[in-house]
């Protein structure tokens, strides 16, 4: 075989900016507004759980945003992430389709997320913050906040849903290890949690009441801030280093996709790929299809509607607009525990609302079939995420193979799946089964949208 | 700062040929004894469980031998592994010596156990033979083996301690992802197995047992090789890409190791490290110090005896000349699940009694506490048996920083902990320990050495 299996760039060629897709958007996402009074949200009414810095980030027009000195030192520690050319998955679909993809898992967390939590740390120290606090359900939002807070020396505490943290100890083992402080969701520590647990002690949690309940402790102490994983504005802008690197990779590889491909369920990995090369579509005119995949279990993008909706279950956080499956949905327990999410990212919305971005939902055993070949062709066990992405990455590669085309399809391998082995236990035995979701469970959630109460 | 983090070599650097230090040595091993004749093992002994292609390499005298072009195709998944220079660490310990690391926890097994595991099954391959057996403890080698077997399209049968089996499911899943059949050990698949099952049904098992039951079911079928995942000469040989790429990287990075360190159970990535800087020394006269670090719960290099013993609990394996705790000492259960042997490579053995390799003990705490320090200042968290290394590389700074002098140190990480989180959860909740080996206790295995019998 000729060429690299693997393209590597230096420390150097770290970016020293983000792209801010927001400054080539046809349309902007419309504003978060306020759930109690209805009124566009400004940035003083953040002001209570975030710092400056980042809601500057989440309302810039600027296309180029630096990245601090003190953040890309970090960043070198994994950074740049290697792009893969899978050669042998090329091989084992015999499809004349060149298939690349970037793995995101080499960092210290295993997953993208670290490109974020990293920045969102630095940015609370840099105006005295030395405390946050977030939701995690899988852990491996909180696995990365803990990493980030630990290297800028700042504590961080974790709300972990319940029925996770008895399950999954291995991440809030790892959490620990990197000193923060986890608490079981709904838990003792908030109002939100005591409330909870007063109705129904025996509650497993969920997202939703977690984030109430890291959400509570930000605005009640002066010295805690609070950080999402996803979602917003400044997530995304951040993750765009995986794109701005991926591009340059697929320069040296001498190949331009024709279509880009990431999971999606609050948008950062998809947005962090993927912006870099929307960029090249909207300002330079490439012809490049770029995609969202989510499960079909929890079909945000697909069938889900364009409205304004609460980001967590309580409606204690700004509307915002999105596609959602109403924030009353309930997804069933599909193993890509990221992807389980009502709403989405409002800037991957609007672009999937305009067209630009194009949007796939999959099965699960599908993902985890895909899963599997792509670990004995190319080594690497994916997170059942990332299986998303590697799924429909293969059947990109099977219609090139259909139309005899040597096309070229990048895909983003968010994470590894060192810590989600019970799922592919599961899955072999036959255990793991698809969640279709009714037209008339859609619709009865969808009912319950602000707007149309 | 200066300098690079990580020092990276591209695919075309991947060594050509693998380092023999059988060339070099001062005095080879005695060589490995028949148990019932007490005859020198010829190659014909061999050849029921292994094939010719590793025969010839476990007594080859030659230099060099050449790695085979598929082995290197399949090394580019991960090869060049990343040495990384521990600035972090070193500013935590705010001393003047240089602390670097080769990191083999790139590989998709998560260990430096694939770099042998693919030449194996390469060289079975080429005889014809497709399916391989062997053994596991925590799972590490039996992983890293199905990885490979799954690459050439062979199949793998695992025999794993029954209590790992039980208790480390993540490791099962992993292999099962592979293809591989993973049993249970003791089985009622070999009549070591049932012999043990009769006696004992409940027994938990052991590595020697499972050794049985692997090469019992080797021996008996013509179809089928046994593999092993240290010790030998050609597994050391195999592994000495890590040492041959960091040699080249170390004069990138413009410095040489005073020491060069690496955690040693049966050998293999201490070997792989340590023996092309060990040629330095022999060949060119380098003063560079090698240091394998054991667990003072399995003494085997610092208070084993220098005799021939069995390399299993039943005494089927020939005898080889190494360092001993004697075959029936059955070590406490220290989380450096891959350092628990009662024996050691002959090579390393070796060396160590001609002073030319220098070996420490180390407890079990230290090294967890080591490992804590080293994934807050690095990201990256080890192994427990990796951890081993990173307690002696602190402790060589430290003595650095008390003598004021810039040492250069280099160690290998020889896998991440992901799959070992809840050693630390064990370790974070005080519910870890110590396992001082009292002189009775070790007087009373070594006198059951066959010699002595």
């Amino acid at each position: 075989m000729s060429g690299e299996v693997r393209i590597l760039l230096t420390e150097k060629e770290i970016p020293t900016h983000w792209y801010n897709i927001q400054a080539d958007m046809p349309h902007l996402p419309r504003p978060p507004l306020h759930p109690a009074t209805g009124q566009p949200v400004g940035p003083d009414d953040l002001k209570a759980i975030f710092p400056l810095g980042l809601i500057a980030q989440e309302v810039s027009g600027e296309r180029w945003v630096e990245i601090p000195e003190e953040v890309r030192e970090i960043y070198r520690l994994w950074r740049p992430s290697p792009l893969c050319r899978a050669r042998r998955l090329e091989k084992a679909l015999d499809t004349p389709a060149r298939i690349y993809y970037k793995y995101e898992g080499v960092s210290p967390a295993g997953s993208h997320k670290l490109n974020t939590a990293v920045p969102q740390a630095y940015f609370n120290r840099q105006e005295g913050v030395m405390r946050l606090t977030t939701e995690t359900g899988a852990g491996q939002w909180g696995v990365a906040l803990s990493q980030a807070c630990n290297f800028f020396g700042m504590s961080c505490t974790v709300y972990m849903v319940k029925v996770s943290y008895e399950q999954k100890p291995y991440r809030r083992s790892m959490m620990e290890i990197f000193g923060s402080t986890v608490y079981a969701s709904p838990s003792d520590q908030t109002a939100a949690g005591r409330k909870i647990l007063a109705a129904d002690p025996g509650s497993p949690g969920s997202l939703g009441i977690a984030i109430s309940e890291a959400v509570e402790e930000a605005a009640g102490r002066e010295d805690t801030n609070y950080a999402l994983g996803s979602v917003l504005n400044h997530v995304l802008l951040h993750q765009s280093v995986i794109g701005l690197e991926a591009r340059e990779q697929m320069a040296r590889a001498g190949h331009y996709p024709d279509v880009v491909i990431a999971c999606c369920g609050g948008g950062s990995n998809f947005g962090g790929l993927a912006f870099p090369f929307a960029y090249d579509k909207l300002v330079r005119g490439a012809k490049v299809r770029l995609m969202a995949v989510e499960p079909s279990a929890c079909p945000t993008l697909t069938r889900g509607e364009f409205a304004y909706d609460y980001g967590d279950v309580a409606g204690l956080t700004p509307l915002l607009s999105m596609y959602t499956l109403g924030s009353e949905f309930m997804p069933p327990g599909i193993h890509a525990g990221g992807l389980r999410y009502h709403g989405d990212s409002p800037l991957v919305s609007q672009l999937v609302h305009d067209g630009i971005v194009e949007a796939r939902a999959l099965d699960q055993l599908p993902t985890f079939e895909a899963a599997v070949l792509f670990a004995r062709s190319e080594g690497t066990v994916p997170a059942p995420e990332s299986a998303h992405a590697i799924r429909a990455a293969i059947d990109e590669a099977l219609a090139a193979k259909e139309a005899g085309e040597a096309r070229t399809i990048l895909f983003n391998l968010s994470g590894h799946g060192f810590l989600d082995l019970p799922s592919y236990d599961a899955y072999l035995s036959g255990r793991l089964q698809d969640y279709p979701l009714p037209g008339e469970a859609l619709a009865k959630s969808l009912a319950h949208l602000p707007q149309k109460k």
